[in-house]
């Protein structure tokens, strides 16, 4: 579907997998670019390079991952990584890689919604601007954590801000509780966590001032979500040379 | 503004007070009510009678609002009454006198807000067609209890009816919880109150089933809010004689 | 997974297509009933009774839904319609086939989500202590008619529970509209219809009177959305004789 | 409430219109700051030097506005104006005047609700990773214009955004619409605009990509919602010579 001059050469790793195949499919149906391999357990790397991929994109398994990556970053082959599992060790490690190959560009993102990315930037950067802040996150019934991830990930994002900008605890006369009722306590940021069948994965971050109320929701209804963050950085990836981690530096 | 055949002749008291001020707006704004007196402290009940109230609405204090029943039920005066305070034993002592005045209606309700009623109502209709349930109440800093009366009171309503139709627990996979994070349980229900600058007086009622949530939502702005539901107690308590506790049977 | 001696003995037409697939899980996967038949195009219906099916679930097409449904009404055996095209001369029809069954029982419904049902029964509830009241559904961007099936008809529910209730026009002061702005006109009702990627189907009915809104939203992520309807339905049909059109009878 | 040393000295014009009597109140309730005068119609602008103001908020009115301005500037005060009315013309004169006086500031805004302004902000901001955008405007029913200003203008900086980044039109596959249904075009971006009782001032702005939606969603409950707004351009205007218009620059 893409002209074959100008299209961006694109190979995944981890092709059978869940999120590795959505990519396949958000590939496939992207104008500007073209899967020239779909590679998995088995397969060859080899294949990546025979193929002419300009950019891998990694969806593996954290015991794989690192082994993709030093290969890739030695043929010179730009990389969007998805899979979990990297330390503050291992992107390190990656970096002493790619100073070796100052041209290459690797992309190592826990998050490639471009939605919750966006929430949690707006929510730090209004934080400073309200005394009242709360975070609702509602999933469905099976999820084992609460509050979830990027509710504390959040959280400590807007604590940060309200730090830096001196505003001192959020305002709250509450003397006769229910326990639990007021939520976790995030760093000073009170945080609900709502769980019921037929919900996905949502947040809401409420900031409230004198007379109003500012409300950054995001609702995500389906892994496919992803697939918008991970073309973002297929495409920012040739000309980011080095090692960028999240998504945010390229929105 | 009322044509004086018709109209319901209202007097008021605890006119000087915030809420009775309010009713006196509102009554003189309605096109089928008359405002015929304003009373409070310092003034004579019979001046009441004086002015041939069909209806009095009473919003004074707990102190005072049994002797005003009394004299009003006696008079053979429809009353309306907000003040709060209410135990089941004064309630009896209500019906009592009610009992020697066959003609007579008394209202005695602690939350004149039609939508708030509505909420609960639909809330507990719902109850037995969906598997999760959560309540998110929503109020101004300055609040002491949490969660509030109406979503204590919402949950024991919702609890009841899941109870009724055998439902057995909400589920929740949560093992890992930030403590408070899930919100209070009342009789099973998790309750979550945010408190806010810029907020009022709301609460969500989310109900999820496989792939769909029903939301019942109510805000509430101002305390004219309650006007609408005295108006309409005004209008039913000519022609319900007896003790009338809560709004609800008059929707 | 049910136990043999209880279980509902439920047979699914239309088997293979999207919602007949949808609900043969359903039955599969619900303890208290037993699929004892799954059949489509080329099947013969003789099956369905071969297997003892107590409850028909029809998934079809309108051009043979009313031989199946006249077959099984023949046959005794109950019958749980999610088929589109009933006109009022076709429920006659059914009407008149059952006359002269009067054990059996048939429940055709446009729509099995129960959520939608309740929306749609607690709009016309509340609809006649509001002053104003709106509608905003939102769907994904392919869908071809605007507003809604679901919308217009809650439109007109809530128009007529207004006249009933003798409200009067909404108010509405606007002078100076760009065209469309206000939304669709149905029955005095305004109706808006937002579209975008990543929505599903939803529904927000917002009432407002003084000081207070009530807003009932159904959201709706899946199709598997219909399946407590559709179970509903089963469970409900064997002990309703004659004819039932759309959910709301049986909640 | 303040500390005489470092507390700005600030003074009203048109103190004792609404939005002027809401400053007074807030300047007085700031703790870094200290009301030295309320001036309103009759009184001698002389008052205002003599009471060594630092800084003048003006809420007057179009027809005095400029006069006032021109004093302030020729006396070296610091200006924050919250008076409808600029046009370009005067915005240009004001500029002039400033030239002339490098040390003084003045910022002239026709929205001090921070809010309204970080809505617009993030939605501008956003606009360009999302293929759909719609708008929902709420208010009372007694608003004469749909859509809000506020509404129209936030559509242009999102068309505007989208233009930028070659997005094309919003898909919407919409054939049979009630007029109306699908909104206002502005811009090519749908605006909705609803009415209700009970609503004040809201805005929700829905992006949506595959399988994701982000909503930025301001409610303003009451007219002090601009307060903090006002008081953030007292506390910038001294260190911000030149004009500034609208209080984006100042978040």
């Amino acid at each position: 579907m893409s002209d074959e001059q100008d299209a961006i050469r694109v190979a995944v790793l981890g092709a059978r997998g869940r999120m590795g195949a959505e990519v396949c499919k958000a590939v496939d149906a992207a104008t500007d670019m073209k899967l020239v391999a779909a590679v998995d357990q088995g397969d060859a790397l080899a294949d990546l390079a025979d193929a002419g991929a300009q950019v891998v994109v990694d969806f593996t398994t954290p015991d794989v991952v690192m082994d993709n990556l030093r290969w890739c970053v030695d043929q010179g082959i730009h990389t969007v990584v998805g899979t979990t599992g990297f330390t503050e060790q291992r992107l390190e490690q990656v970096r002493g890689w790619l100073a070796d190959k100052p041209g290459v560009g690797v992309v190592i993102a826990p998050n490639f919604g471009i939605g919750a990315v966006l929430m949690m930037q707006f929510a730090a950067r209004a934080a400073r601007y309200f005394e009242s802040v709360e975070i609702i996150e509602q999933h469905h019934p099976g999820k084992l954590d609460a509050p979830s991830g990027t509710a504390t990930h959040t959280a400590r994002l807007i604590a940060a801000a309200r730090a830096e900008a001196d505003l001192g605890p959020v305002p709250d006369a509450t003397k006769d509780e229910v326990a639990g009722a007021r939520g976790a306590d995030i760093d000073g940021v009170r945080v609900h966590a709502v769980r019921a069948t037929g919900l996905v994965a949502h947040q809401e971050v409420l900031f409230g001032t004198t007379g109003e109320t500012l409300t950054i929701r995001h609702d995500s209804y389906d892994r496919v979500s992803f697939m918008p963050g991970v073309l973002l950085a297929v495409r920012a990836v040739p000309t980011r040379p080095g090692l960028t981690v999240a998504l945010d530096p390229l929105l």
